[in-house]
C-alpha cells in the first residue's frame, strides 16, 4: 500500500500516523493496529491512528514532530505493510512471568525500545515487569552492554573519570565545584548529566545558565583533552538513548526500578568511556533511598556491575534528608556553586560533600593518598585553582559572559517566606520545596526557585525569614507563595529532640 | 481558563484534548499533562497533546469520538485547570509493591478507570502489577462489587440463570443451543456476551447474524420476563464498564491477569442480576487454560468468589484443544448452531457440550434429578423445543429474517484446502484456525471463516478436503489460503499415538 504524505503539527506520539478510516478498513486495520512504515531502504513501526476527514484517501498523516527525523516531505510517497508483533513482547512477558532473561533476548528488547517498536503500554509493561519481578546481576549487565551498544561511544585512552548522583535531593550542585577540582588536579572527566524531569534543577539545567551544555561528543572529547572536564548536557548526545524512552513511562508512574537504574546511569559512564567512576547515594527521608540497609545494597549493586563491565566503582552515601546548600532552582544554584568556588561563605553542607566527592576521585586517580583526598580537595578549593578551572570549562563550552556569583541573574521577583513561631527547624520537606520552586517557574524559569535562611536544626525565632522565593513572574510568585503556606516545608519544633548531623560519608 | 472547542476528527485517545502550544507554555503545561476539563456541572480529566497550528490560541481540540459524549457542541466554552494526580496512582504503587489493597483503594481505583482518570501508562502499571503480583481472594471480592457498583445493574425476582465460557476456544458456539434448551424448561437467563476481540468470532458476533443484539437493559429485562432468554451483546449495556477499559490494554500485551479474569467475568453476570451461574473452562493445547491442575485451581476460584458474592457457581472443565463443532466464523457458526437445532447431523463435541452445559443449568434449577440434567436437555433439544424457543428470542430482540440454516448467507468465495498425505490428523492448531479465519475476515466479514471437514484422530487420504475458507473477498480469500499453506493448522501423522477423546467434562 503506496501512500502521499501529509504533515501533521500535532505533539502525539513519535510512532503514529494517521490513516483515512475507509483506507484502514478496506486493509483491515485497527487504530491502535502497528503497521511498518518504508521509507526508503529504511523501515519503522508506527501505530495507525483514523480519521475521515483529517487525511484523504490514499494520504497519510505523519507528525511534524517526526517528519524531519523520518526524512520526509510533504507530497512524499511511502509505503505500509502489516507489521508482525516484536518479538520483544514475548520477552516481557517473560519477566512477567518472573523468569530469567537472557542475553540475546535483552539486546532485541533494547533495540526495539530504541527504535520505537514498542507502544507505551508495551513499554510500561517491561517496566513494571522489572519494577515487580526485579532482575539478576547478568541480566542487569546484559541490559547496560545492550543500553551502550544501541547508542553511540566515545574512546579514551588511559584513565577517564566520572562521577554520577542517583539525584532524589534538592540542590544537589556539588559537581559544579568537585568536577573543576579533580580537573584541576589533572584528571580527565567527560562529565554529562541531565534536565530536570520531576526536581527542580538538573545538573544541566544549572550549568546551562552559565554556559552551553548542547555539546557533540566531538566537542565533549576535545574539551576533556584540552581543558579535562566538561559538565554537558546528557540529551544532547545519543549515549545509551534507551534511557530517555524508558523514562518516559517511568515519569508519569514515579518508579526508577532498581535494575534500570543501575543500568542507566553505568551505561552512560561506560558509553562516555569513564572507567572509574564515584557514585553520589544521598539518602534520608524525602529521598530516593530511605536507609542505610537499602543504600549500602545498592553501593554493591553499582559496585559488582562495575566490576562486570570492567569498571572500577566507588559510591558515597552522602546525606539526603534536606537539601545541599541553600540554593533551589538553575540560576539560584549556579550562584551558591559560583560562590562556594570563589571562597564566599556558603553552607557547609555544600563544602563538605563536594570536597569530599572530588577528594575521592582524587585518591582514586592516584593524586592523593588514602584518606587525604577530602583534605587535598579543600586545599584545591581554596587555592582558587578550583574557580579558574570551571571558568575554563565554561569558557571552553561557550560563556554566557557570567563570571562571578555577583552576575547571575535571578528571578525579577522575590518574597520572603516568615515564620509563625519560635523553636528549632525540626524537619524540612524536599519535596515540598521542590513543589514550590517548580509552581515558581523551575527548571524553565531559570531565575526561579529558593534560597534557604534556615535549614534543619537551626534556631528560628518569630519574624525570621526561613526562605525567599524567586521568579520571574508575579503571578507565579504569588502561586507559590499560597503553596509555601499551604506545605509549610519547616517543620518549626520547641526544642531539638536529636541533632541529625548535616553530611554523611562512607567511602 | 477558558477555551472555544473545536472538533477534531481523528480516533487517538476518548481522554484527550489538543491545546495551542503558546497557551500550554503561558500555563506551563506539557504534552501528556493531566488537566481538569469542566463541562457545566461535571469535570473530567484528559491528558493534553500540542499543536501550533491546529488550534488557535483560546481554542482548544476535542475528538470527534468523546465530543458527544462530553455534551459538547464546537463553539462552546470549556474551563481548564491543573489535575491532581489521582491518588489511585498510588494504589497501583502500592499492588507494584506486592501490598494487598484496602476495599476502599479498590473502589477508587475502579471509579478513576471507569472515569477515565488513568492514562494507558497508568492502567498498563495496575494490569501488568496484578499480573505478577496477584491478588487475595478478599481482593478479588471487592475488586469485583467494585465493578459492578461503578455501572448499570439488573434487579429480578427469584432465581436468574447465567452461562459464560472464559474462552480461548474457537467455534465456541454452545450458548446458541444451551441457552433456548435452558429456557425451553423455564429457566430464566439474560445473557450477555461479548464481540470477539482477539478471535474469530465472539457469541455476540454470532447471534447478531440472526437478531439484533443492542438490546437496552429494560429490554433485555423484558424479553427474559416473557421470552426466558436474551442473547445479547454486553457492550450495548453499561455492565461493569471498567472491563472495556482495562481490555484495551490488556488486549495488546495479550495477558489476562487471573484476578482481574474473575472479576470481569463474576461482575457482569452479578450485574445482570444473576445468581446461579454455570461458568465453562476449556482446557486444552493452545487454550487460555492448558492443564487440569490449572483449570481446577481457577473452578474453585470461581466458586469462592461466587460464594462471597451471594451466587451459586457450577464449573464445568470441557475440551479445548481444537474447536467446538465444525465452524468457526460469525455467520458459519450460526449456521451449524441452527443445524444442531434443527437435528441435522453435526460434530457430537457441539451437541455433548451444549447439553452437558445446558444439562447442569436443568440440574441446578431443578428442572432435571441430579446426574439426568444432560439427558433432559438432549431430549429438549431432540423434540424441537431448544429451535422453537430460540427462534422466539430471535423474534423478541428483532430478528434478519433467516429461520433455518439452509438461509444463513455465508461468504461468496471459498476454497478447499486438501491434504498432501495419507494419515491421521494428528494435531489441529486452534491459534493457526483463528489466524486464517481473521485474514478471511472475520469477524467483521461475518460471512467469513472456515468449515473443518477433518478434526482430530480423524483418517485423511491425500487429496482429502480438510477444510474449506469462505470470504466475501476474492483478495482475503486468496490471503487466507496463502496463510493457510504456510500454517498448516492440520499436522498429519502416520498413524494415531493415542487418541485424544473430543470431550471431557467435570461439573
Amino acid at each position: 500500500m503506496e501512500f502521499r504524505v501529509k504533515k501533521v503539527d500535532l505533539e502525539i506520539g513519535e510512532n503514529s500516523i494517521i490513516m483515512n478510516r475507509e483506507d484502514a478498513v478496506e486493509r483491515g486495520l485497527n487504530a491502535g493496529d502497528r503497521v511498518r512504515l518504508f521509507l526508503g531502504p529504511r523501515a519503522r513501526t508506527v501505530i495507525v491512528h483514523l480519521s475521515s476527514t483529517f487525511v484523504s484517501r490514499g494520504e497519510i498523516g505523519i507528525f511534524a514532530s517526526s517528519m524531519e527525523e523520518m526524512g520526509l516531505k510533504p507530497g512524499d510517497t511511502v509505503r505500509i505493510a502489516h507489521a508482525e508483533r516484536p518479538a520483544s513482547i514475548d520477552v516481557i512477558k517473560k519477566k512477567m512471568r518472573g523468569e530469567k532473561l537472557g542475553r540475546e533476548e535483552i539486546f532485541e528488547l533494547v533495540r526495539d525500545i530504541v527504535d520505537d517498536n514498542l507502544t507505551d503500554v508495551e513499554l510500561t509493561a517491561y517496566v513494571v515487569s522489572v519494577q515487580t519481578m526485579g532482575m539478576d546481576m547478568d541480566e542487569i549487565a546484559w541490559l547496560t552492554e545492550a543500553m551502550v551498544k544501541t547508542g553511540d561511544t566515545l574512546d579514551f585512552e588511559g584513565e577517564i573519570f566520572d562521577v554520577h548522583s542517583i539525584g532524589g535531593v534538592p540542590g544537589n550542585k556539588y559537581a559544579l565545584i568537585a568536577v573543576p577540582t579533580a580537573a584541576a588536579a589533572g584528571l580527565r572527566i567527560p562529565k554529562t548529566s541531565s534536565r530536570a524531569i520531576s526536581s527542580a534543577a538538573g545538573t544541566a539545567d544549572v550549568m546551562e545558565v552559565l554556559a552551553r551544555v548542547d555539546l557533540s561528543l566531538e566537542k565533549i572529547k576535545e574539551i576533556v583533552e584540552t581543558v579535562g572536564a566538561t559538565l554537558a548536557w546528557g540529551g544532547a548526545v545519543n549515549l545509551a538513548p534507551a534511557d530517555d524512552k524508558i523514562i518516559r513511562v517511568e515519569y508519569p508512574l514515579g518508579i526508577d526500578p532498581r535494575p534500570q537504574l543501575l543500568a542507566s546511569v553505568m551505561a552512560k559512564k561506560k558509553a562516555m568511556g569513564a572507567n572509574v567512576v564515584v557514585i553520589d547515594i544521598p539518602m534520608g527521608e524525602e529521598a530516593k533511598v530511605e536507609n542505610y540497609a537499602e543504600a549500602r545494597k545498592l553501593a554493591r549493586d553499582f559496585i559488582e556491575l562495575g566490576e562486570r563491565l570492567g569498571m572500577m566503582v566507588d559510591v558515597a552515601i552522602t546525606y539526603g534528608g534536606q537539601p545541599v546548600g541553600r540554593a533551589i532552582g538553575p540560576a539560584l544554584e549556579a550562584k551558591e556553586a559560583l560562590m562556594a568556588l570563589e571562597g564566599k561563605p556558603v553552607s557547609s553542607s555544600l563544602i563538605e560533600k563536594s570536597t569530599a566527592i572530588a577528594g575521592i576521585l582524587l585518591e582514586l586517580g592516584g593524586k592523593a593518598r588514602r584518606g587525604e583526598g577530602k583534605a587535598v580537595a579543600k586545599e584545591i578549593l581554596r587555592s582558587g585553582r578550583s574557580r579558574e578551572k570551571f571558568l575554563e570549562i565554561i569558557e571552553a563550552q561557550g560563556s554566557r559572559g557570567i563570571e562571578s556569583s555577583e552576575e547571575v541573574p535571578v528571578g525579577k521577583y522575590h518574597e520572603d517566606v516568615t515564620s509563625m513561631e519560635d523553636g528549632y527547624v525540626g524537619r524540612l520537606s524536599n519535596k515540598a520545596l521542590v513543589r514550590i520552586a517548580r509552581i515558581a517557574g523551575s527548571p524553565r524559569d531559570k531565575g526561579a526557585g529558593i534560597w534557604l535562611n534556615k535549614k534543619k536544626g537551626d534556631r528560628v525565632e518569630k519574624g525570621d525569614v526561613l526562605f525567599t522565593i524567586y521568579s520571574s513572574s508575579k503571578e507565579r510568585l504569588e502561586m507559590a507563595l499560597r503553596a509555601a503556606r499551604r506545605l509549610m516545608p519547616h517543620k518549626i519544633e520547641g526544642m531539638i529532640l536529636e541533632r541529625i548531623p548535616s553530611y554523611h560519608e562512607e567511602g
